[in-house]
């Protein structure tokens, strides 16, 4: 199902609160909130170095407990974010998580092929989910990872910051708005050199994939809400050295075509030997380009006829950070009873089209893609 | 057949003749040379607006004649050149340009599905021909031009100006120098905005096809001398709003991906509802940019590691200007006895992928490129 109303509607209205400063809801009505907290799973570079610290920039949302398979890594963590040792879990007794009520939310910082198993755990443990993206390796572990939180009762968002991050919000407004016309085409390109062969990124059963599940789901984002509708039909082509020690499991290249129902077309990349963060929509009246368009900061925009001829800063985003945003939507939604404005279900349509991008490499033909999303 | 290396060979020989100022063959021993005379037929925007005013600024070319439908502009033109009214040829008379011995050579500047006949019959008239892109509309043309040109053992060149443009010949000397490292990807799109339903480019009869065959072209000759290889394989997306007046004949928007031998691959696109003019090459160490990259002037040219970090002035290209260096080239080959850089087999080479493009966007399917070009 092509969900373009809803989805604008909970953007539109999700920004326009935020923009105002109103709060919907319990917060509005002054309720006095605690923040509510979360605990972290997996102290890796991402968990541990980029949203942990940044809890200091959230007004609604805490760090609560934190996950590791590294007991003494744990344990300096905790410490150090002055968190007691009864927060602390490992992986053999993070069910436990139940009895905390401390911990609201748990964030899945782990890779790719345990985030279904931990989602269902947290939710079955009475948590909310944060899952980091992609939000597993399957459609089937996410389809079972939404039926795990409806069956609990429990809120699932996928930790797509760029939802909440401002000049990503403000592409997205202008596209809306506009002033590039009707939307024809969008380029967009992520990627980077992974230079060590041992990350887990590179490894099948850990990842699920290669560039596609890493930086390509940056540029499958970006497509569909630049475009602001969901595509029809796929049509990729793959390019890895299977010689590389690098890509000896997974992916370096791959490219795509997404072919909208407005007739807009998206050329879609991502890849593993060489840097690239770009998004680009072109209207029949001109263009917004992002250039690097979907970093943790940094990001620049420009909107022109013919190039880049006006560079555009956005107004601020809903947090103070992207990744604050990201963290008190969550707290906000569950306090609020309102779905995340990225769901599972939103995690879910990335992994079908993920699925259908695969197949069309491997096939060598266009994979139309299913009414029902 | 890939032809990498002979292309290769005769990119730096010639590169590096027109850079040394030494010019090759009859022109270096001190033969007194008469600049050669095109005869310029069709005098349409291209031939008349672009092309004419340009020999004031070559040296071994000059205007000789002029072939119009129009017999009031023909003398209009000829007189503003100060061509006696035996050098005014039309459609009808167009053979006895053979008694011309002031024309070495004939410019087709015609619709393209007018190519094909009129270099045919210049060549059979004696006459050396430069052919504008696309070189035809089809494959069997373009072998009929190539077949003609040499029975008649005249040269046969094809318009093919970034060839001669310092932005370009500087964009694929940088790319063959290592300076962007391995080369992985290519993006290029190439597009403006028509407007008026009635032109020649936008009639299947004229034209051979849309946006492909006009700006497309450019897109697929950037990812081939970027690359400096052949693809192996196509790939193609169409996308085309057949109720709009401008598009029931051709198509507007067109998106393929071309494999290379190497791996690399080149995601390149055409339309005619947007403004773009656009080469970008990805290398595992950098990447070399171009925005607007074939332009008539105002080009400009970046590198960078992960931007467009430092911006390059290339040095002069071989004319005064590329349209000058253009025809001056196919002067002096004449004149040397060699072969154009950008020859029919060239033109043919692009129209055998441009084919194998619409049958990819038309079968929904991968096509491969056949192995002898």
């Amino acid at each position: 199902m092509i969900d373009v109303g809803r989805r604008d509607f909970l953007l539109s209205a999700t920004a326009a609160a935020l923009a105002s400063g109103i709060e919907p809801g319990a917060w509005a009505q002054g309720r006095t909130a605690k923040p509510l907290g979360y605990a972290i799973v997996g102290l890796g570079t991402y968990g541990h170095d980029v949203i942990m610290p940044q809890f200091a920039n959230c007004t609604h949302s805490r760090l609560a407990a934190v996950v590791s398979g590294d007991p003494a890594k744990a344990k300096a963590v905790a410490a150090a974010h002055g968190l007691p040792s009864s927060s602390i879990y490992s992986y053999a007794n993070f069910d436990s998580i139940r009895d905390n009520p401390d911990a609201d939310i748990v964030y899945v910082c782990l890779p790719n092929a345990m985030h279904a198993d931990y989602t269902i755990r947290a939710a079955r443990a009475g948590k909310h989910v944060m899952c980091e993206k992609p939000m597993a390796i399957s459609v089937a572990e996410c389809e079972a990872m939404i039926a795990a939180c409806h069956a609990a009762n429990r809120k699932l968002m996928i930790g797509y910051r760029c939802h909440f991050e401002a000049y990503n919000l403000e592409a997205m407004r202008l596209a809306r708005s506009g002033v590039a016309g009707r939307t024809r085409y969008v380029r967009t390109e992520h990627g980077f050199v992974q230079r060590d062969p041992s990350k887990w990124r590179l490894k099948r059963a850990l990842a699920g994939g290669g560039s596609l599940m890493d930086m390509g789901i940056y540029s499958l984002q970006a497509a569909r809400y630049m475009i602001g509708e969901e595509p029809v039909a796929v049509t990729a082509r793959e390019s890895t050295d299977r010689r590389d020690p690098r890509f000896h499991e997974v992916e370096d290249m791959i490219e795509w075509t997404l072919e909208f129902p407005s007739g807009a077309i998206a050329g879609c990349q991502s890849m593993y030997s060489a840097n690239q963060n770009h998004v680009l929509l072109m209207g029949d009246l001109g263009r917004i380009e992002l250039e690097p368009a979907t970093r943790y900061d940094g990001n620049r925009m420009w909107t022109g006829k013919d190039g880049r001829e006006q560079e555009r800063t956005p107004p601020p985003g809903p947090g103070k950070t992207q990744f604050a945003g990201q963290l008190d939507h969550l707290a906000r939604c569950i306090v609020d009873g309102r779905e995340p404005i990225v769901s599972g279900e939103e995690g879910l349509r990335d992994m079908r089209i993920i699925e259908a991008i695969y197949r069309s490499a491997r096939e060598g033909r266009t994979i139309r893609l299913g009414t029902t999303a």
